[in-house]
């Protein structure tokens, strides 16, 4: 299942631009992992809210999708950033709080991991994933 | 005012890293635009969620900054996404809704910008913005 | 399309506890009105965040429903507090974002009303309105 | 301390006029259980999406309030309905995700409690609770 998802991200140039890898992904759970590098910083030298944003929406699909199965949407996404994003990488960890046939609930927690591999919580997030109707990710 | 805005988005590495421009800037509003690169998109040739949540999330930064002052940091940001983002840029317009000494609430719409310039919102967004405390900004 | 409105209103018994009245229903827009009783405060005397809620959730809900017809239901709702609600009434204001043919995007703002008839913004709101599947909605 | 806590309940008119009980009180989390009766309901039978924000918001204020000390308010709360809340009582459990000197980030799953016991997740909430600043609560 891990190759899987990893050939969707590999399908996804947002994804290798910054580098994002898929270190887990299991029915309701899905892990994507970020090493930072200085590109994703904003002014003060943290990663950027949008990076910490993009990690949060990126796993929360792949939870969704997880037990959704065939092609999936992030119909919205909530983001509370808990602390500045300062580490080495960051992780991302999402898991199914919900689902049914129309729609799963998952929650998010993004880590910075710093460089002894400590991991502190930066942003906690919720959202919606939803299938896509046959009728538009038939093509 | 703008000349400013201009200024920091140029000191985020992550901004520059996308190509963001912004392009309006004044007391209550923020404007920002993007380009639409390959590289910017997700599997099916949309622009990826985390770019247009990044826009999102962007653009209220600004728009709170400019009723607050000084530092601020987005505490929380909740992104609708309404329709594919496929265009040829991307506008963020993000405005306050409500201010205070403690915190700024914002609403962003993201909009998909074709060739001929017609615009499409693509995503929905609102936000709280609060100063950063100055024993933290100081540094 | 008020009438129509006003019974389903009716037909709310927590809304009839509350004595929520609906003041305008329009193709995009809803309108609702509650004026405040000793029971609807918190323990420092302001309109408790649960009826502000409760008042943006059924404003969001009657905005999404004007335009996908039917039965709908809010999927979920995001609401941020701005001032305390004091005055003698709320009144909630919703308006769809953006609608197709499996949701509607909707904001309300939240006031509260002076005996001067002053409104201040006391919350704004965005949540995403879907139809009811047809299977579940025809009990 | 759940004494303590039961006093702010008991001192919130729009709780008491609802009858919701606190049930659990500690440091970091709360929960709190409301028995539904007929006037809880919207048209088709299940408790109403406002009385279900309701219990997530005051959990969540509860368990912020219970790390942060003093006198707090919710900035913002962000609920998804994940199932029709149908049973004889809700239970809402809160816990704080994240805090610090200035917020915090808690999460809130609201559990709607049939006959024999069991519970079904009806929303999953998530929210940020502030300190009432010193000038503010000192009245």
């Amino acid at each position: 299942m891990i190759e899987f998802g990893q050939q969707i991200l590999a399908a996804q140039p947002f994804s290798t631009f910054l580098g994002t890898e898929l270190i887990r992904f299991e029915q309701g759970l899905a892990e994507l992992r970020l090493t930072l590098k200085p590109e994703h910083m904003q002014q003060h030298g943290f990663a950027h809210g949008g990076v910490v944003a993009y990690m949060a929406d990126n796993a929360l699909t792949y939870a969704g999708g997880s037990v959704l199965g065939g092609n999936v949407l992030t119909l919205e996404i909530k983001v509370n950033y808990t602390r500045p994003a300062i580490g080495e990488a960051l992780i991302a960890r999402a898991s199914v709080v919900s689902s049914g046939r129309t729609q799963a609930v998952c929650r998010c927690d993004v880590f910075a991991v710093a460089n002894d591999g400590r991991e502190k919580l930066c942003a906690a997030a919720q959202g919606t994933i939803v299938p896509i109707p046959a009728q538009k990710s038939g093509k």
